[in-house]
């Protein structure tokens, strides 16, 4: 069997056994490093009530753990079904190189996960969306980022 | 002091803690419900590695185990810079209803921690991003999504 066919069956399994133990949401994720996995998980959000606990994240975690780095670089990333926005984020930051997803947007939604409104909502100013924001004590906030610029020690990321 | 002023300036205090002491980036978030302090944290990326977490996603795992529960409806968050789009994700899923913030993404931009090429990417289709998406096994996927349906004793969220 072609490797990339067998990382997204392991992803799809993960989704399957999470839907029969009631831990999450029906997805998972698998991330891979020269052809070995090195991080995976399905989606942990009501078994350890933590919103942010999609697949791909709990997979980031793991793998970012399991290196021993938050830079994922050469890494490519399995996903049982496309991301959303936060995970796609995740994605981003992490330097994952390379995406493979099986179900669209579109299946999920009809399984009740609507992540278009998320989409929707970034694509609007500030003032159209529906979280309402406030700015304040911007001054306050700039002076950490002038420490930061100035600091010599500091670790980037 | 106005409360929601007191709460920002604890987000900015966690923010210039963590330049301090080198935890990560200069950035920290408050959760806030019925006038408490239910959740917070710094940016932990380089200290743990984790390249999912920023402050605000910190936050709302910590008021999520605060609370024993994913759904933070009610709260609010202060943070000390405008969210990432992997943290805006959050924040809607979080069902957090009110965001405030203190610096912009501009301000995050000249200390070098710039998303826009993110928020930039998410704008695009899927065939013009820099990240490489394959689409493959959908229906392998879309039969679990099928169980999730027609699963009697699901947890949703």
């Amino acid at each position: 069997m072609q490797d990339n066919k067998k990382f997204m069956l392991e992803a799809i399994k993960l989704a399957g056994e999470n839907v029969e133990h009631n831990h999450g949401g029906p997805f998972g994720a698998v991330i891979v490093k020269e052809g070995k996995i090195i991080g995976k998980g399905g989606n942990k959000v009501t078994v350890t009530n933590d919103p942010t606990a999609h697949a791909e994240i709990v997979a980031i975690r793991e793998a970012s753990k399991n290196l021993g780095t938050f830079d994922l670089s050469g890494c490519e990333i399995y996903t049982s079904c496309e991301p959303c926005p936060m995970c796609l984020g995740a994605i981003y930051w992490a330097r994952i190189g390379k995406l493979y997803y099986a179900a669209t947007k579109e299946d999920a939604a009809k399984a009740e996960f609507d992540d278009s409104f998320i989409y929707a909502e970034f694509a609007k100013p500030k003032t159209e969306r529906k979280l309402q924001s406030v700015q304040m004590l911007r001054e306050e906030a700039v002076k950490v980022f002038e420490k930061w610029i100035s600091k010599e020690d500091k670790i980037q990321y």
